[in-house]
């Protein structure tokens, strides 16, 4: 009986909701299609244009242009490996994202439509897509900046089975220029991507900490009341500690450096390099990914010269080896604009002798690399 | 020193990144625009389109024509009253969003552009915006629901200060079919409504649970690892106790039905019509937003009829009422498709001599219409 309450509801709600304002809105247009060949079609209905462009890094080049008949323009990529990818329409120049597909992304100011590529589990296309396995929690927190004079968002994953009471580790996983707390949770996929290495038995179940590193703002564009409207009044680096201080009084963590770990991208990656600078012995775990590395203001000088002009952050960088992290990550893509900076990172630790692993990889500054980096650095802690 | 550094790896981001791959998209083209007289002009660029239409609840009748100079199209509405409006573009046919505005909404499969027109404080516009009150924290969290068979998702909304210790009453706040775990979060902008109306002192601190009412899935559709799969073990509304369970264990709660209110729109009213029924002395609050009200399959019954078939029914009703819940609340707009199975409901409340209250506005089974009631109706508990 309730059961069909159930189903009358259900069936009542899903015609006459339809008939009333098409909410269930039905696109007829296919796409994206998984063909068994391992290639993906994507599809646009539009009868009237001339002509209709794609750009993604499914597409062969980053662009390519669509093919029509009857009306529906047609792009078929080459058969894809495993990943997430990202495209968009342009129909006479006009973007747009497919309607047929729900899957969206924003970064900064841009959407792509997005799918999914997966092959095999344990592939980099299945590390990003939700299975059916334990799922751990995620919460957007506001916590209180005394450092930076606001209450600040932040996202928190805590892993399958942290409400039985055990203490986790932490992993402070920073965004890079332009993003904001939700960035690793969309085109990072940072959830998934923990969910399912823990799953695996690949990572250890631990807590990830994404905070907003942006100092002027309280949080991302479409969640904050303050942003931009002044010069913050420090900055995020001297700021973390209001992150880590909160994290510590608000869940149930193992502390020390052998539990606590701290990675970014770009300009998180700079983050991570002036964070454990100032915090020797604190992080047993750093991970520059894609990072800026600088010591100073539009530095031209190369990185050996800024730190030998630079006592403190010499004395600095010789306290963090000092405290022996257990690991020290530079990962960075060939074709990232920051590749230079990285060599002369390599070339510095090197020099010094202090220990450190390295990842180079193809492709550029883009958040493919940064899923990969995450994907391998998680499996490295704890 | 530090402020130096972070403000060298901001300016080096910014240029070298938008340099490399334009993540800092911009667009010459402003939209949407707030006029001084309170119209809101809305553009897109299309220089090689013919004819480019717009849809929206900011536009007169729903559809309008935009006119074209210079490549450029634009729309200027009526002067507008405080709300959140929702447009789309269609382009010679094919629909797009507002490439200049970043704020969107997903409702089920419908993409949408939004902004929001508040005049002055406590006004609608200003309850969903966000501004520079005390916030919430909002938690996406896995429950295990044995009724169902699997765990599921749900968000869950913590007044300011909820860190502090105090336990707080709970309201359960159901989205309608097609919706999920996100749908009160987005359209229905559930944190915005309670962080304003407590910062205003209209609303009293409370926690708001807004669960996956579609007992099928596990998570909505950007979420899950089960969807559809298979026909499920019991209706949600038998399942709610684990919902209840699940809150009454993690969280602060003040208990009693007092301390319990529940409301629902559409199929959410349908169950919350359900599950007051199934729980009388549970919840002191209830709130039926465009209501589905039915007791079984395809009825085309009266309600009194139906009530009058159905003895179990019957007698759950009355032991509802004779719990005294403090409100039963009934709210619809005069052009809701579900209008009569409420005047049938109102009827049958007036018969029985069950107290209820009653709200009627403009409007049909829409989102605003929702919005409007969360923030009546919050205002009415605890």
């Amino acid at each position: 009986m309730k059961k069909l309450h159930l189903l009358a509801a259900t069936l009542l709600m899903a015609s006459a909701v339809q008939a009333q304002q098409a909410i269930f809105e039905r696109h007829d247009t296919r796409s994206p299609e998984f063909n068994a060949d391992g290639t993906v079609t994507l599809r646009i209905k539009a009868p009237e244009a001339k002509k209709v462009g794609i750009i993604g890094d499914c597409i062969e080049n980053g662009r390519g242009e669509m093919t029509q008949q009857d009306g529906v323009w047609t792009y078929t990529t080459k058969a894809l490996p495993a990943e997430l990818y990202s495209y968009r329409f342009y129909v006479d120049g006009v973007e747009t994202q497919d309607a047929g597909n729900i899957e969206r992304s924003r970064d900064v100011r841009s959407f792509m439509s997005t799918f999914i590529v997966s092959k095999e589990e344990g592939d980099l296309g299945y590390l990003y897509q939700n299975h059916n396995v334990e799922h751990g929690d995620v919460s957007h927190v506001w916590y209180d900046s005394p450092t930076l004079g606001m209450k600040r968002r932040m996202s928190i994953y805590t892993p399958p089975g942290y409400d039985k009471g055990k203490a986790y580790p932490v992993l402070y996983l920073l965004h890079g220029a332009g993003g904001d707390e939700e960035a690793w949770l969309t085109l990072g996929r940072m959830a998934q991507i923990m969910d399912n290495l823990i799953a695996l038995g690949k990572a250890k179940p631990m807590i990830v900490v994404t905070p907003n590193g942006n100092a002027s703002d309280d949080a991302g564009p479409l969640e904050t009341g303050i942003q931009n409207k002044s010069w913050p009044k420090a900055s995020y680096e001297e700021s973390f500690k209001d992150i880590m201080n909160y994290v510590a009084k608000h869940y149930k963590i193992k502390k020390g450096a052998d539990n606590t770990a701290l990675c970014g991208l770009s300009m998180g990656g700079y983050h991570t390099f002036r964070i454990s600078m100032l915090n020797p012995g604190t992080f047993g775990y750093i991970g520059l990914y894609s990072a800026a590395v600088r010591l100073g203001r539009g530095q031209q000088k190369s990185l050996e010269q800024q730190f030998e002009e630079n006592p403190e952050a010499t004395a600095q960088m010789k306290a963090l080896f000092a405290a022996k992290p257990h690991l020290y990550w530079i990962a960075i893509g060939k074709e990232d604009f920051l590749f230079q900076q990285n060599v002369e990172l390599r070339h510095y630790l090197d020099k010094m002798q202090y220990p450190y692993e390295y990842y180079e990889n193809e492709g550029g500054h883009i958040w493919r690399n940064w899923r990969i980096y995450l994907s391998m650095f998680a499996q490295r802690l704890f």
